[in-house]
């Protein structure tokens, strides 16, 4: 089998995961690293809100500034809060190792809501469990029902964690656009796979299952083009079109967020005028077209790496199941 | 056959057309009359921008207060102020036939860019052309290569004016959603009609298509569900979705652009409090997917009723030569 | 002396504080209780961002949707994840007290950075300081150099927690504005006070004074009129006249936010339409004038009720030093 | 006398006034090039839109784009339209004479209303009346009551056309910030100069005056700095301050647009990646300070050196009747 193609195929990115499973909860962090060291880190950004109805954290300086100065953790809903302060006393910590203060910083937490499946009123996780999906973070991650994808439900069978890239061909030189979603959201009807509209057929033979109105879309592309942070934005804003491409209808309760981030650009000038690079506008739309791409896979991926699961009377079939 | 579901199905709305085609021109004005008596017209209203590479006039008002007080006239990219200039002379003719003074108004004109098929540095609309679409406009309108859709171009074949309605049941009443587009965006291989990817099959038997880069898509979206400002905006942002069905990736150029307007809740309160009723949020996921629908079958609707067009050595095909 | 115009003279408004203050640390939290019970809270909201170099949480639904539905804290930067993590804890607890569930809840903590005058990096807070804060909370509350406001800056003196209201005839009723804000900004050279550009004066009598650049002005807005989403966002867009107005600019680093919410338009309508009252735009500059005022108010009484304040060789003289 | 500072003090930049006063009217076209040829002339912008209550054009493109292609045009309410269209054909024509096509185009036209004054209702602008703006343009220009400002009131005074300028030193180089405001907006009790509230004065000893409603506040703000449409986004932010300090409230009816761009950074690269250099942000504040200054010196600007105007039975003093 061919290596599945990831987030990590962008140079420098690692991803972790803590997992918990037992009779009371299935739910868990994801650590996305944007590079090796994290202190210092700026990297030109975009982000779009598709729909606001979620509890994403870090959000307005991203808009504000276009960077980002945090490595990214999500989670579920309720544990949003929490999982802020870990991320904010690890980069603390990360900060003393190097003999530096970090008395400002803007952390990046997504979030879904994994209700259907997990006890999500009852938050169980320790800053040992964060440092778990830390110290796991690798360029070779699982993907599925694992770490913030381990409750989630999409297009009401199993959701969780899904990863692809694309390679793009500019003045002689290749580039890569990677992406990683959380999906937990839609309806089993609207299901569009290979631009099949099975989720139509598949309600005939799938018991009614109960509708989440609680979902949520996290999608977080990244790349080594350079790219402004008006390009970025630019990008994000295409999120929709690839989410959409399954089958979504950025429902009334499903808070769908789109974070772009550049790798380019990070060289640490100390003068008053800064040296830029950027693509130019011309080949934005072939960037758009396999940022969708990318995103539609890594549904898809997440969806069929997911497996079934069991929360007390509530069930999950994976898409697997069924092709 | 069956009578075509349109704009027109939400009562009170009436639209026209002023239509050129000669040697040098491929191009016109269309003009959406949201209720008969255009005086003292205020309609809660929504806009959104998908992609705001694009000329369209009057939006930031309708943003900031909820609200369009305008008839609504499409046009090419080059004739938007002209049209403006057009709409404000006869919206303030109108008030006086009725000894009211407009002293301030903010005009609604959306534009494409037809100059694949219409010479568009060549501005030939006169007033009277304007009054031709005000007077023409009813309740049965056609569709397809008239009016401000005569020069257009959409997925490389034949774009234009296309539209639709969907009915809901709610609360034991029925409400309508009526769309109405101008499509003109979009690249061949892209087209997917009814889940089908025709698109990637058409180009192997259509000769090479220049591409344009300067497209557009103007959506409009009309309801009689008593709706706030703050759902008809959410309602506009699921355009997207709807241009994405039929194969819309939101191209760098594109300018995209989506306004709901609802024609309930119209009451002229002289009051210091305003009474209002709005459909409760539950509903929303509803209204979301018939808005959808609409959008999908309208843009299917511009490009079935658009005939093959020649201007100069530039030509498109209708898609109705090959479905 | 007369009682201090306060946001809690809108009724239903309580306020309350833990404050820390020892060798490490000036800091807290300041708990603002929109309403009795918080249990099915949902009132009309708008939120808007002046500036977004800031880490504060709960913005993005608020702005989709147009409502609150939690609490609000007020705390340090670095302290935002954990605040937010207690007041999902204690939400979700007052609900099982009545037997109900809270699956999805949006938390709203504010922040400033106080690291001027406090151990940033150091979070010391535990989730009984935060139940300290909530249990405090009265109609009746301290200014100043308490709670959130402990360790803030504001125009190089002491800031902190500040407050006032203002009232409104409006058809034969009156109406109350309230406004409270955590100050933490600026410079001393820009200083306004009624109009006196003092700073320009003080600067020659008080030593130089380091400048901080992680300045933050949260400002939150409360009153009984009924008022939409889309006006109470249009009155958060004046906040800043609200704060110029004492010698404000904006600056680079100085993340600063509008809430406003009514306590109005709170009845339980479980039906598919709903039934709302509003203000008439008409009464709107009343309502702006009324709440520049406010704030500009709140920013002075911040000053002068708070105390010099020392944190190893770092101190801050109160504005009533000099006036 | 010392000449006053204006917005042409940034190097390439010249405005030019069509004036029309007569019985009937009070009403204008100011005309401001960026540059000399207007040719494949792409700045880089930001656009803030303090209050959308208004019908400018050619916004949204700024916005998703970051940069203009267009010299800017101001006029009356009314009037946008058809001097959006005089412009477009100014455009195409100037393209003509070398040998280019212009086939689209984003125009930007900015508007007040100056029915106090003006009978808006008859617009009375020929293309020739256009041209003769632009024939005008020229680094020395008038300012008061000419051009677009001709009948414009600024708190309930006259307003006009105003100018003013700042220079920055960085890094050894000298930049200049330019303001040109349009200033209609405002009553009279709000006035401020020089931290002097002298409109509470005012009040005692002028008459009552008409109160407008339909105000306007264009502030258009050009620089040699090179920056990022980003930073020229965050400058416009900051017009308010500068609105404010003469005692704009933002009123519900005025519609309040900053427009900012930069000359730096035009370099024509045709290749596959573009280079930049942009001002870094520890400088912001620096700029955001003098743009202040700037906008508050050309409001005054704008209101000393207009003239007492009558139009029927509506008078406006000038401010310099006073001081």
């Amino acid at each position: 089998m061919s290596k599945q193609k990831s987030i990590c195929d962008v140079p420098g990115i690692t991803v972790g995961h803590y997992t918990l499973q037992n009779e009371n909860h299935n739910t868990g962090i994801t650590f996305i690293r944007p590079k090796n060291n994290i202190v210092d880190l700026k990297m030109e950004a975009g982000l779009h809100i598709i729909n606001g109805f979620g509890k994403s954290i870090g959000t307005i300086q991203v808009q504000e500034l276009g960077e980002i100065e945090s490595a990214i953790a999500l989670t579920n809903t309720m544990a949003a809060g929490r999982v802020t302060d870990f991320l904010t006393t690890y980069s603390i910590d990360e900060y003393k190792l190097q003999n530096k203060q970090l008395t400002t910083f803007n952390p990046l937490v997504f979030e879904c809501n994994d209700s259907f499946l997990n006890d999500i009123q009852d938050n169980p996780f320790s800053y040992d469990n964060f440092l778990t999906a830390v110290n796991q973070a690798s360029v070779d991650f699982t993907t599925g029902s694992v770490g913030a994808g381990t409750g989630m439900s999409c297009h009401q069978l199993k959701g969780g964690i899904g990863t692809s890239s694309e390679q793009l061909q500019i003045g002689g030189d290749t580039f890569t656009i990677g992406c990683l979603v959380l999906t937990n959201y839609g309806v089993l009807e609207d299901l569009i796979v290979n631009h099949q509209p099975i989720g139509k057929h598949l309600i005939k033979t799938i018991p009614p299952i109960e509708t989440i109105d609680k979902g949520s879309a996290i999608v977080i592309i990244a790349t080594d083009l350079p790219l402004s942070s008006n390009q970025l934005t630019r990008i994000s804003k295409r999120g929709v079109v690839g989410l959409s491409a399954s089958g979504s209808i950025i429902g009334h309760g499903s808070g769908e967020i789109v974070l772009t981030f550049s790798t380019a650009n990070q060289s640490n000038q100390d003068s008053d005028f800064i040296q830029k690079q950027y693509l130019d506008n011309k080949h934005l739309n072939s960037v758009f077209r396999s940022t969708i791409k990318c995103i539609e896979d890594s549904v898809l991926n997440s969806m069929l790496t997911s497996e079934q699961t069991t929360y007390k009377n509530h069930f999950r079939h994976s898409l697997s199941d069924f092709i």
